[in-house]
């Protein structure tokens, strides 16, 4: 099997899609030329590469039909700025399909949205290899496909007004932007050394530790305990304190805010935020 | 188009998937003599018909890859049996795809949800026709391709263990059986007229009239507000008062029962809950 470093998915000029495998070093950006293959299957077994331009980069997940998992207040400082006790087990739940965004786009937020208190949530995010189902935490490391980043966008007020259930706030199109590129589970250690940064504008507004509540194995092993869980399922782990509802005075997205998320060495989530008229 | 009052999913001996339209006084049953055609499209154009024998009911939904609705606090007395306010837009959440089950099935309940308090939840179903997105309640009738019977099987437990998210509790293996059929919306009126009858063991527990805080046809325009919803979705609208979690004393499924619920002219839901050791 090819060894690969970093993947990323893209379109081309010409519309046809691929996959294609970046050194760390190297930025995921429009531009670049690199060797594309129709799939991480293809590209891992080294055969049937193309000579390609990178035009416009894709969330990098191998299904685009599924939906996406978020998990919740898994970070203590986050838990704290909410007043909310930590839980038991790991809060969790859906984003629908339509909701996955690519890297470097325009984010539309509908009128419902824009009303309800607009914000980002910066998350490393997990990438499935393997559908999963009663595995345990020991086993999950084999399970992980990539990490990457994601922001787990919500429409604040309708995290309380839908009865105390979140899902509906954060499940409008294109409230879930994954990417620029997934990397290799060797290069990234989810503890305490790794870093989660977002920024809205240039300002940096979370800034953290990984300082999960429930380390990543653990997670993916609750999930799938009596449920199916499919292949190439992105999961997003949780964001620090920082989001705009408790800052202090409260602050908004609004029409045109750049929100960008930063976790080396897979680089940055970023996405303009654009209010639909 | 060929007008039917009710349509069956199912399978054949030899493994093949048919649809068939039943009048409503025809139940739903394995050995029926009927037309099978591929597809709704097909049965709706009269043509392509085959004669054959139904072997086994499927869920009536025509897309088993795509993730179920869920309406929560929907019911004004199963508001007050468990003490919670009136929410202000309507709390919803996915169950996943793998969710889905048969009816006249049993549903495996893993170890997991046996030790959280299995519970039952039985709900009138809404199937979309269409894709929708930004619709008016006044859209919404055109929408729906038919009502079934859901029951939102619950490990209750875990509603409030992850922080109060109710997806995990709810989204196991096989915890949202649908059936026995899905009756044309000409046939009902989602209004007090309406029924819904739950029984376990035929124990009547739950037995009231639709008594809707939001409306179908205002949920589904809530829903689609910002948000694509695919055509064929699943959308159960809530459940009455007497589910096991609010019985005195407490009672939970226990390996063996016998779930039915039952919405005239649909029929009955039945299902056998089995533990898994």
């Amino acid at each position: 099997m090819a060894a690969w470093d970093s993947l990323i998915r893209f379109g081309t000029a010409d519309g046809r899609e691929f996959w294609a495998a970046l050194p760390l070093e190297t930025a995921p950006a429009a531009g670049l030329s690199v060797q594309g293959f129709s799939s991480i299957e293809e590209l891992e077994s080294g055969s049937g590469g193309v000579d390609v331009t990178v035009e416009k980069l894709f969330a990098p997940v191998p299904d685009t039909k599924i939906p996406i998992i978020c998990i919740g207040l898994n970070y203590r400082n986050h838990a704290n700025e909410a007043s909310l006790p930590i839980p038991a087990t790991p809060p969790m739940w859906y984003k629908p399909a339509a909701s996955l965004a690519d890297p470097a786009t325009e984010v539309p937020f509908p009128v419902q949205a824009q009303n309800h208190f607009p914000d980002f949530e910066g998350e490393l995010t997990v990438v499935l290899r393997d559908s999963i189902k009663n595995i345990t935490s020991a086993e999950a490391p084999s399970k992980i496909l990539g990490y990457t980043i994601g922001n787990d966008l919500t429409a604040r007020v309708f995290q309380r007004s839908c009865g105390g259930q979140y899902t509906y706030a954060k499940g409008f199109d294109k409230f879930a932007p994954l990417g620029p590129r997934l990397v290799h589970p060797r290069h990234i250690t989810p503890d305490a050394r790794g870093r989660i940064t977002t920024r809205v504008n240039g300002r940096t507004v979370q800034d953290s530790h990984f300082d999960f509540i429930f380390p990543i194995d653990e997670v993916l092993a609750f999930l799938s305990q009596g449920t199916t869980i499919a292949a190439g399922t992105a999961i997003l782990t949780g964001t620090p304190a920082g989001v705009g509802w408790f800052q202090d005075p409260k602050t908004s997205l609004k029409d045109g805010d750049v929100v960008e998320v930063e976790v080396q060495p897979i680089g940055v989530l970023s996405n303009t935020i654009v209010f639909e008229k």
